[in-house]
């Protein structure tokens, strides 16, 4: 039985409140009794520089009393995830993210880490990682890692930020929904389109949605269907 | 100095009109006494066929009197190539039609014939790849080709259905303004965003834009900034 333990959460900030205020005392009790967590600063919203992201996250964390370091500021990435207890990875662009990870070659150490439970809490690009692949991501590819094999802590695939179908837009580019679909005609695994408000907390064979909004779940051939927080998700763990 | 002859429409179809409909005029001109044009499947819009897609090409450009042959009913895709006047590709996942265009060795063929005079014509994803590579693109990364270089028929990168924020959204998830400055972050290229109803004619070392709509221009470290159909674009072709 696995002891992994995963926070995979859609977005660090919802609309009107401020980083990871919504979700804040999911986080406390996620880390509780930690003292300190790794920051991963490497997909770098808006090309900010892992220093100036680092700084928005110790700001944050050091309000429940968790003091956070950058991956970037250890000399020696793989020993400093060894000898961790939790990790953040902070949200931006998904392959500037996973092609760092690759050239590091740290994610074998991130999956034996979370296989032994260590904590491991992502947002957005984050937890897009935290899937099978990021073949599902939203974001632009500005970098061309060499493989979107992501850290496959689950068996499955996210859509972070998923958006439902705008009616009233005229806009001809593809709805997300139709995107999906299209990777479907490639792919077998579920995507599991995660809205911004809503996070999956994972602990071990166990898989609960938390907030208050439902989720949408795309498996191939068949028509997507919505998820309650009430309803069980742990088939997506088999 | 240069033949080239493209046309770069950011999408096929605006909300509202049929397939093609808003630019035929301009499409009839370009591909003027031109009798049959060969059509690229390969992006394969929701997953459908190349014959479904082709289908769709054939019967619209019947209307212009122009036969339509999809380059999958070849049995050598390189020979059609070298022998074609004209070339429309059609939009869907840009991911899916570079890895097609690369497994099939034909890129360096539609170089050459492009260099000779062979009108090209591309919609959506296959405006895309008329840059120097789909870094830009919009599309979800479901297949991953080796690289992410493209046809390089321009010195530039075009961001096709261009969309300029939505003030009243309360989505998190990054404006492609965001994006295209998280690309510069990385690539040094300008990027052209094509709103759609929009599009660029190249004819050799001359090119213009299209259509009523303006084109924001995105240079590396410069405020981005928006040029008019009666603005000149030659230095885009420098």
């Amino acid at each position: 039985m696995s002891t992994r333990n995963l926070l995979i959460v859609s977005t660090s900030t919802v609309h009107g409140k401020g980083y990871l205020a919504y979700c804040e005392s999911s986080i406390q009790s996620f880390f509780k009794s930690i003292e300190e967590i790794i920051f991963i600063p490497y997909a770098r919203p808006g090309g900010i520089s892992h220093d100036e992201y680092t700084k928005v996250a110790k700001d944050k964390f050091a309000e429940f009393g968790i003091k956070v370091k950058g991956l970037h500021e250890f000399e020696d990435p793989k020993k400093a995830i060894e000898a961790a207890e939790g990790i953040f990875t902070g949200g931006g662009n998904t392959f500037v993210l996973l092609d760092q990870l690759q050239k590091q070659n740290i994610i074998p150490s991130i999956r034996k880490k979370v296989a032994e439970g260590l904590r491991y809490m992502g947002t957005s690009a984050g937890s897009n990682i935290t899937g099978l692949t990021v073949n599902t991501t939203n974001d632009m590819p500005i970098v061309h890692p060499s493989s979107l094999e992501a850290l496959a802590l689950v068996p499955f695939n996210l859509n972070p930020h998923y958006l439902d179908p705008d009616p009233s837009s005229k806009h001809m580019g593809e709805t997300r929904e139709t995107r999906i679909k299209e990777f479907h005609a490639y792919n077998d695994q579920i995507v599991v389109g995660l809205r911004e408000g809503s996070w999956l907390h994972v602990q071990g064979d166990q898989i609960s949605l938390e907030g208050t909004l439902s989720a949408r779940v795309f498996e191939k051939d068949k028509t997507p269907y919505e998820l309650e927080p009430s309803d069980d998700f742990n088939f997506l763990l088999k």
